[in-house]
């Protein structure tokens, strides 16, 4: 019998050598397409568990879902690498309005940013002072500023073609509001949601206080895009109208999570390890559908796929799935420290965290060399409309692991759609197309494929001694 | 004073004309994103109008907004072009159930394919039969097929990347499966709704009784993929199952209608003509959004966006709202019938028929020279992410426009989702995204200014003689 088994894995082998990169393509796509898992995961991680911010039980029993899931596929090693992670909670749900005259009020719809302190427990109310920026603040001063609520209204730049670029040129309203416009004497921030169209959905997201000393720490909330249409277009007609808002959100003491790591081990070079991952946490106002259990799901997906499509890696293949990438990273650092500590040399890592809409390619950040050989594959990736492959970021989560000569990469989805959703309470399943989804895994698939068989930095590989 | 409109003009016209090709493909690209008119139009088509079936009152309606909106923007001309159209009108929502014993249903759900007949007044039940494709009919024979219904199962094919592909290899079920079936002593015909997603609605179209004789018709309904599914499974248990369905769907008399026209007047070559269009009728299930509320609007807003950009184009450039795609394409023929009639010289037509998503390039139905030309503009698009350049279809309206010289164009989208909205209750507004929209309008509008500048087909142009 034990005869027939290698006989039967032998000729597998043999007939997946001899096809050629063209060939496993088009089975890596074919199988993710007709008999991919990605879709049904996610449906369980969304509908099932829902959202998963660090340390709540959401976060927990994705841990426990995604690691029973990998222990089915027949990998090599699944396991969980401890991490201890910061614990945010919202509290009862925010409430706020613009009080234009005693009695008479709009509500607004707001959400805390993630990492806020409470407003008082009977809500905070105040003048509002509109600014489009840092600089707007110390043109204003103190005397301006002092007592009052800052309101940071810079909308994304809609005539950006890739939304992360927008989104990159607003975000630090959101990131850094708080610990400006305390230094002004501020009492409360209210941030114009990271959102390129106008709806009423608030957009939460992560926020610092840096060194600012707990005393002076104010509490910081976004609103929605059509507010702050109307608390502008108000504040224009009055500038002494009043805002109002209550939130009751707490930061509690770190608790334990985990890492969810699942191997194939290579059958040529086990000590070259390649990573694909995303992160397994999420914000509390949606189910976190496409920031990331769309990564999560994909990065399952791709060991499955590289094993159904009959691939052998030569190197160690695993997926990560990082916990507490929104709010502090500590899943992604740790990863990275426990590799350093190991002597674990990571030639490779992906990461998908840009949503689940159609791929379009990558970026990388890598040498020349590699780069150069990515572009050579181009050709590969043509009849499946993959056609982005620039220099640029990779990932957060993936980022502690570069070294001078590794390739990091990011998959690039269609970016139009993914900032409507982006830590908002409509980043739900229903927002998913199954086979865009399913397009990207077996585009990761795909990358992991080529890089495993012709192996990273040529130069270094020279050098690489087998196990 | 008018010294210094001339003035003005000029000064335009020499700021135009020493912008790099980039710096006015920016234009037109920030104009669109900023400033855009094709999803305000949009909203007013698909939320005010709704569905716009050839004859309807929507049709009608839509004929007057678009007129009237084209009469705002300063066009050289605007008018209507007579055409009769058909006019089927569905009746009384569908009803269908599978009978597993006397009594004993349950209900799916359905919908009278476009063209159909009706059921009898109290609806049609019979045993089911069954197929994938034409040639099972053949198999089977009279003997198996007469009296009962023939129920078309045959699943869009998943592992085509692009999506019309696999709904080009079904939709023969839905267009001639009423005239195959018939010739076998069929009764009625069910078929599988043309969608890649399992859900529960059901997707018209149109069909055609060819010349099968009128006592030879047979009613035609689609059925939403999961009850085709349930269907097929219930009928593997039991094949005696029966089918019941009703519908009142009914042929009535052609009416007038109108194709809608706008014209910006070429400055050096009027008689040379390229157009832009989109088909103003709809289905009647959902709003039409993306078939064809997309393409209507982002055809009215290529002229716009080419004044708005400050282009004066030397060639006449007309926007075309045709009448009637979706079941009889008299629109499309009349325009081309009226073309030839007056000699028109339609150097060049762009057709948007394919969905409001995220544009991914054009395909071109042209000579080997236009093509080349084409290619050459590839790398103006890329910082917009259009890289879909590719020989292959236009449009149907605009295919009767075809010559040995000019170049037929389509606007190619992203596919991934377009057929889980396609002829369905759920094409509606809230499935259009606005950058999706107008990253759309720009791109048409990039390719309009393009060939317009260049020249179609070089050759040719040598001799045309200036008006």
């Amino acid at each position: 019998m034990k005869k027939y088994i290698f006989l039967i894995i032998l000729l597998i082998s043999i007939s997946v050598s001899s096809q050629t990169d063209q060939e496993i393509l088009k089975k890596i796509y074919t199988q993710s397409l007709t008999n991919g898992k990605s879709y049904h995961w996610l449906n369980h991680l969304s509908n099932q568990i829902g959202s998963r911010l660090s340390g709540s039980l959401g976060a927990e029993r994705a841990v426990a879902y995604t690691k029973e899931e990998l222990d089915k596929l027949g990998l090599d090693k699944v396991w969980l690498q401890p991490v201890m992670v910061p614990r945010w909670v919202r509290g009862a749900k925010e409430y706020a309005f613009i009080e234009t005259s005693p009695g008479k009020t709009t509500t607004v719809n707001i959400c805390a940013l993630g990492g806020s302190i409470a407003t008082p427990a009977l809500g905070l109310k105040a003048n509002v002072v509109e600014v489009k920026n840092f600089e707007d603040l110390e043109a204003l001063g103190k005397d301006k500023i002092e007592g009052k609520i800052v309101f940071y209204n810079r909308p994304m730049q809609a005539d950006l073609i890739n939304t992360f670029a927008a989104y990159g040129g607003c975000v630090n309203q959101r990131y850094k509001g708080a610990v400006e416009a305390s230094k002004y004497g501020a009492i409360g921030v209210i941030v114009r949601s990271m959102n390129l169209r106008l709806d009423d959905l608030p957009h939460t997201g992560s926020m610092t206080y840096a060194d600012t000393s707990i005393d002076k720490r104010i509490p910081s909330a976004a609103i929605s895009t059509n507010d702050a249409e109307l608390l502008s277009t108000m504040l224009k007609l009055n500038s002494s109208i009043k805002l109002y808002f209550k939130q009751s959100c707490k930061q509690l003491k770190d608790v334990q999570s985990y890492n969810v790591i699942g191997q194939i081990t290579g059958s040529e070079y086990p000590n070259e390890y390649m990573i694909v991952g995303g992160h397994l946490d999420s914000w509390d106002l949606g189910d976190g559908s496409h920031d990331d259990g769309a990564g999560v799901v994909q990065s399952m997906d791709v060991l499955r796929l590289l094993k159904a499509s009959g691939i052998k890696p030569k190197r160690s293949i695993r997926v990560v799935l990082f916990m507490n990438e929104e709010n502090g990273l500590r899943g992604g650092k740790k990863y990275a420290e426990v590799a350093k500590q190991k002597g674990e040399n990571h030639v490779f890592a992906l990461e998908s965290d840009s949503g689940g809409f159609t791929p379009r390619g990558f970026s990388f950040d890598c040498n020349d060399a590699s780069f150069n050989q990515v572009l050579s594959w181009k050709p590969l990736f043509k009849l499946y409309l993959i056609h982005y492959f620039e220099k640029g970021g990779s990932g957060a989560d993936v980022g502690p692991l570069k070294t001078d000569s590794n390739v990091l990469a990011g998959l690039r989805p269609d970016s139009q759609r993914y900032f409507d959703h982006h830590h908002a309470s409509n980043d739900t399943f229903d927002a998913i197309n199954k086979r865009e989804l399913e397009l990207g895994a077996a585009t990761m698939t795909a990358l992991v494929y080529l890089f495993d068989k012709y192996g990273i930095n040529p130069i270094s590989n020279q050098e690489t001694i087998k196990d």
